[in-house]
């Protein structure tokens, strides 16, 4: 890699201090990371693009945008149980600005702390603000989205609704009191990567990827990749309490349609039913895997009902910032 | 990772038809792709960012963009002694552009056959238009950067000044003849990864890099690395021939200074040389590994030489573009 000196060493430095995290036999500094992968199993790996303007206002917190990119790759990791190893940074910077990156090194540093996940490797460049971070992960037991057979359960991980909710407040588009604001900005920007209930689940789930675009469109992509649809009982989604705070009547279908709060959606086959309520974990059963519709019909594989009647959102499609 | 329908698809689609390869269990389609890791040796990773207007002219041709991408990427692996696996691509895009996409993907198709390596993964996003890469390799021999010593012989893979020489044809800058506008495309946007030259000196060098700033500064990273220091006799520097075509007298100064050649600068302790000079590459003897001076006294640790006298660039420093 060719690190423009200047921004990459601020945020070097900043690492430089945390542990040599597992695997990492040279990390940055030199044309490639070394990384030793783990013996057993496979390693997961998955990149995303975060844009100002469109996935972030360009004036929000540095550290809030920074844990916030980390988060929600750390959630595809959750989504196909992978135990976060590595990752590396790509930020795009308009200007040098040390205050800046202090705050958004001190966001990354911090959650890739938590997560126990180390920086290998990067690059800088001058160009419109931009961050794309790829995280890499090993996984024994990884989760698909093609497993899911007819008859499964659906499940939820927990609550949904809380990001969209928040968005109008994190836009500055709604005005609300200081607690309001705070937990709006913690749903968005702090998403929790589903690593423990992934893991949990692995043994148990047939299908399982992670709620970012909205519960019924990435239901969907489990259904299309497994031949299948479903059947989704609205009364029994779990709400967030702060979307019923803020949205109100309708936190409903924020829970249904809403992105941004990277949940997980999995599928568990009816035999494996009495194991997984035995985890004791926070996760709703919302509904059952049935026969597919043609392959070709996309827009019917996830069918939500509401009282025995169809259901079908207000709106034509969420705002996703 | 969540591929914006539409763009992603389109080079998705490209790749369909390739063939699948070694460790991909797992391709684009999940939240993570899924990749089985050699059973020997380390993995090297590099992530590079390539933005328009900076590192390519936004009109360039898509398939050339995406060609220099791939290729800038897997010089890095090179670098390392690491054999291409797999890459991700974050393409960031202002609209969706059938057409450029399409010639987008068959350079980047095109370029990841020749070179044996998979896409397993990407985002795409809409924003000003740029091209993050990040490219994994196996090693069971990696060369870093820190491996010179005192007496070690430096050489250089092969001719450098060539891309620095095309870079005011390739901007539009200096008007040329068909051949030569073609030549200067071909050394800008193809330059050559220099994987099988890494792999023939892997078990003789001391250290390695690709020249990607310049042999200059590049050569300085070793020496910081290393601890050392460098003196460098420009006479013996091979001067690509189209750097002395487009530039005359100038060709020496980029040669020494100019990059984006992706030659490889290496270094070889005394008692392997003879064994090195038997492979019968193109690499060339430039200089000798000397005691560095102080840490902090990185301009003086390489110092390049004129018929016995020290030499200095005249440009303060190269446009990179």
């Amino acid at each position: 890699m060719q690190a423009t000196p200047g921004e990459f060493e601020i945020i070097r430095d900043y690492f430089a201090g945390a542990p040599r995290g597992e695997g990492v036999v040279l990390g940055i500094g030199d044309d490639c990371a070394l990384l030793q992968p783990p013996a057993d199993g496979l390693l997961a790996t998955s990149v995303d693009t975060l844009v100002a303007g469109r996935h972030f206002p360009a004036d929000a917190d540095p550290a809030a945008i920074a844990a916030r990119a980390l988060r929600v790759n750390l959630s595809d990791l959750a989504a196909m149980n992978a135990r976060p190893l590595w990752f590396t940074l790509a930020l795009t910077l308009p200007h040098s600005d040390a205050e800046w990156l202090r705050g958004f090194a001190d966001g990354l540093l911090q959650t890739a702390q938590a997560y126990g996940v180390s920086l290998v490797g990067g690059d800088t460049t001058k160009g419109p603000l931009s961050i794309t971070i790829q995280v890499t992960g090993g996984s024994t037991a990884p989760l698909r989205r093609d497993g899911a057979s007819v008859g499964d359960a659906v499940y939820v991980s927990g609550p949904l609704g809380a990001a969209a909710a928040a968005l109008p407040l994190v836009l500055g588009q709604k005005l609300a009191g200081d607690s309001e604001r705070k937990e709006a900005q913690r749903a968005y920007y702090f998403p929790e990567p589903q690593l423990a209930t992934a893991a949990a689940i692995a043994p148990l789930a047939s299908s399982a990827l992670d709620i970012s675009d909205g519960l019924l469109a990435d239901l969907g992509h489990i259904c299309e990749q497994s031949r299948v649809s479903a059947d989704i009982d609205l009364h029994a989604l779990p709400v967030a309490a702060i979307a019923r705070q803020l949205a109100g009547e309708g936190a409903l279908e924020l829970a249904a349609c809403g992105g941004d709060d990277y949940q997980l959606c999995f599928t568990v086959p009816q035999e494996r039913i009495p194991e997984l309520e035995q985890l004791g974990l926070e996760a709703v059963r919302i509904g059952t895997v049935i026969e597919g519709a043609g392959l070709s019909d996309n827009g019917e594989r996830v069918r939500a009902w509401l009282d025995g009647e169809r259901w079908f959102p207000e709106s034509a499609g969420y705002q996703h910032f």
